[in-house]
């Protein structure tokens, strides 16, 4: 039978395609992969729209569980769902290869990640070098390559998408010793915070790529109805309020004469 | 009333979101926009799953016109649709802003690209550096700049994504001198003629990133039921058939362990 691999897209549920839709009706067991990012929207609206049960797949359901997931592929159609698109993470390459060495049918069928739903901004997508995460720092690991990253974008011209860091089911340290499976409340990483912490490895390593004047974009909920982007400098941008999740930044390169009129829209 | 863009992602007339298709019910006026991209299926199949009549807006229409299909947006919903993501080509974009500035609503409804459907290869999408266009080589046009992209992108260990030419409604000189509407049969670059292109260059530019034995991975027809993906030197590709179009080709830079078992899978 086939195992069904699905991008959700962005927002919420009307965001599959009709492929994928179709795909689902299909299927006796679905699946939604749960920890590498997140929807906009309630599971039970999924469930309303494809008329079926999700199971949530967590992380250790993907990790340990893998191969029963798998079991199920192998005497009926399996759909394993994947907000964005499906290869954004690691994991679903690795459960994808599983699939392939057991002889099972896989189909992959793709949708919208912010990856290029930032082109929303204006700039083009064929003018971004290297795509960044930027983590959040913590008392004890202040990591900072992702910088050096920027450097060498911009030593090309080229625009950077900074990724913005998002803690989901994380466990203090207190519950994580006491295997208490109780998880901290989600954390989104804000465009305003990602700037912070930009200038603070600014302030060490001082190649002048993220100052107070570089122009940037923040984006916010893109795709959605309440998306916002704001185009300005870092400074301009680290008092703006975007407001609730996903955010992301990207640091500007070169610009060409039409993507200096676009950012003007968003100014 | 609304205009809306909207991505018909990369194979057929299913890959439309559900969000898409319930925005295409409701407008008055359908364009597919029809000389950027190519679809691997007729308009007739768009118009039996969407029940609406479609009106081809070629690059005529869409740079002459463009004011007169806005001013159906005016008063009534409008769909523009667009193969792959909306914002791929700047035209698109230069749509969206004179939209914007006639105070039309505008919502855009993104899809999947090639751009991120390279990940069906297992090369991570965040160790790609700039995406490049080869350009069909003709007697006296032989641009070469592209080469020093992959150059750049190989220097910080980035993978290189290579988009090939599509030369669509071409006039010969003979033709477009006498001003006669007969146009060229569609070209597609294949993997093998860009092979072809980049050891030409690279028997000039001699920096080594396009040797017979670089590691490269062509796709075909990504996200159809017919993708093939091969990966291998570049001079054991040269020798691949990969079928009909759209073709593309990734120059593969530093990979890490995960990635060199995904990549044997296509060997």
């Amino acid at each position: 039978m086939v195992l069904y691999l699905i991008g959700l897209g962005l927002c919420d549920e009307k965001d599959i395609t009709v492929r994928g839709l179709e795909a689902i009706k299909k299927c006796s067991h679905v699946y939604l992969e749960g920890y590498t990012s997140i929807l906009s929207v309630d599971v039970e609206n999924l469930e309303k729209l494809y008329s079926k049960k999700i199971i949530i797949a967590d992380r250790e359901m993907m990790e340990s569980n893998a191969e029963e997931i798998l079991d199920h592929a192998v005497e009926e159609d399996v759909a394993m769902l994947v907000v964005g698109d499906v290869f954004g993470a690691t994991t679903h390459y690795d459960f994808y290869t599983r699939a392939l060495n057991r002889s099972i049918k896989v189909e992959v069928i793709h949708n919208t990640t912010i990856l290029t739903a930032v082109s929303a901004c204006g700039l083009q997508l064929y003018s971004y070098g290297q795509t960044i995460s930027i983590p959040f720092f913590s008392e004890t690991w202040r990591p900072d390559s992702f910088y050096d990253k920027i450097v060498f974008n911009k030593s090309g011209g080229l625009h950077t998408l900074c990724l913005l860091d998002i803690k989901v089911k994380e466990q203090s340290i207190e519950n994580l010793l006491k295997r208490r499976k109780i998880y901290e409340p989600p954390r989104y990483m804000t465009v305003n915070q990602a700037i912070e912490q930009l200038f603070e490895v600014e302030e060490k390593k001082q190649k002048k790529i993220c100052t107070p004047d570089t122009l940037a974009v923040g984006l916010a909920r893109v795709g959605t109805e309440t998306q916002l982007i704001k185009s300005g400098t870092l400074s301009e941008l680290k008092e703006v309020d975007f407001g609730g999740p996903l955010h992301c930044l990207i640091i500007v390169g070169d610009l060409q004469e039409t993507e200096k009129e676009y950012l003007e829209i968003w100014k």
